[in-house]
């Protein structure tokens, strides 16, 4: 069936989002909020996980992007369907545009979504878009010092990706640093250290995300 | 003296930044407002470039940063004074907040304000905070495509600077991309290709800027 929420595009951007997600939460459709800086590597940790999530799950990801459609082609590559919007200079995903997205989606032919908000480490993390958890994405090129300087994502997110660990060495990162800022945080808030270029750590990310579904529904579709 | 803007503080955002200009011009103080994603390397190239700037300049840094003093405690560190402006959870600096900090400020012993904004691609090169010019801080680790994805800063920005250029070989950065993407949004935009770490090309920088303040004052300090 389709969401029935065209009629309400007018409802304030909070109550548009709860009414997605509880509908959402009917078809059985699980869906995330990638956030992270520009570059952080949120469209490569999609194009590197999705060939093995689509083994499970019926998938589509929404695309954010302020302009250019350089990151809905790269998904679009790995064979997997994706709504492009662009914002037109808006520095996050509204929910106003993600429910256009989802109208336009068959949720008896889907299990899974993930939305790839715009790259920036504030303004996304306080908007809700009706998906079941925020994911924080982070690498180690931006420097181990980020989690308090920008605290509010990691305190709205259910985990925490740090990518590109393969360049941890070379870039003196320190790891520590990052696990103590957030244990300041928020208690026990899962932390997947992966390189989306190397595979390395890719499989524990996805097991979360399998069990993430299986929280929410009982079991994998 | 001390700038007399209190009075302004009830302006329009737009009319105090550029009543500050006006004034800072009248003092001779060049201000530079430095911008980019979290992490790009912005509080680095500042620790790198200060030694060198303030033997021709007396120079403040005004540092914006949602939490924490992490940036202001390093520029400290270089010896170099700074006023750290917490936005508390804002995106940008809000021109009302650095107005606040150019009326601490006593010009007659001042000839270079480095502001260093939000780690943000986005939101901060919207707003206008009475500098001279916005210089737009990208990063190898952030990949070539970041020009035409991010638009706004680079047409706004006076100057590019590339960051972290010994990544660039490991990371199969193409620099060719980024120059064809500049070459799009504007003629002849500046572009200086240098490590914050290494070293490699700051003098390039170091000269802009001091070119900069002899363009606007017709000689140094």
């Amino acid at each position: 069936m389709k969401l029935s929420i065209g009629k309400d595009l007018q409802a304030a951007g909070k109550e548009l989002a709860a009414s997605i997600r509880a509908e959402l939460t009917r078809e059985r459709v699980l869906a995330l909020n990638l956030i992270g800086s520009p570059g952080c590597g949120k469209t490569a940790l999609l194009e590197a996980v999705l060939p093995q999530l689509t083994r499970t799950f019926r998938a589509v990801v929404i695309e954010g992007d302020i302009a250019t459609a350089r990151d809905s082609q790269r998904i679009e590559a790995v064979g997997v369907p994706c709504i492009l919007i662009n914002t037109a200079g808006t520095c996050h995903l509204p929910p106003r545009l993600v429910a256009g997205a989802y109208a336009d989606l068959d949720t008896s032919d889907l299990d899974l979504i993930i939305i790839e908000n715009v790259g920036n480490l504030v303004c996304p993390s306080t908007q809700d878009l009706g998906e079941h958890a925020k994911v924080a994405v982070l690498s180690t090129p931006e420097g181990d010092d980020k989690v308090l300087k920008y605290p509010r994502l990691f305190r709205e997110a259910e985990c925490v990706v740090l990518n590109k660990v393969d360049l941890a060495e070379v870039l003196s990162f320190d790891r520590k640093r990052v696990v103590e800022d957030l244990a300041q945080i928020k208690h026990d808030l899962p932390l997947f250290e992966l390189s989306a270029r190397t595979g390395e750590g890719l499989d524990a990310w996805i097991d979360w995300v399998r069990g993430r579904y299986v929280a929410t529904y009982g079991g994998l579709p």
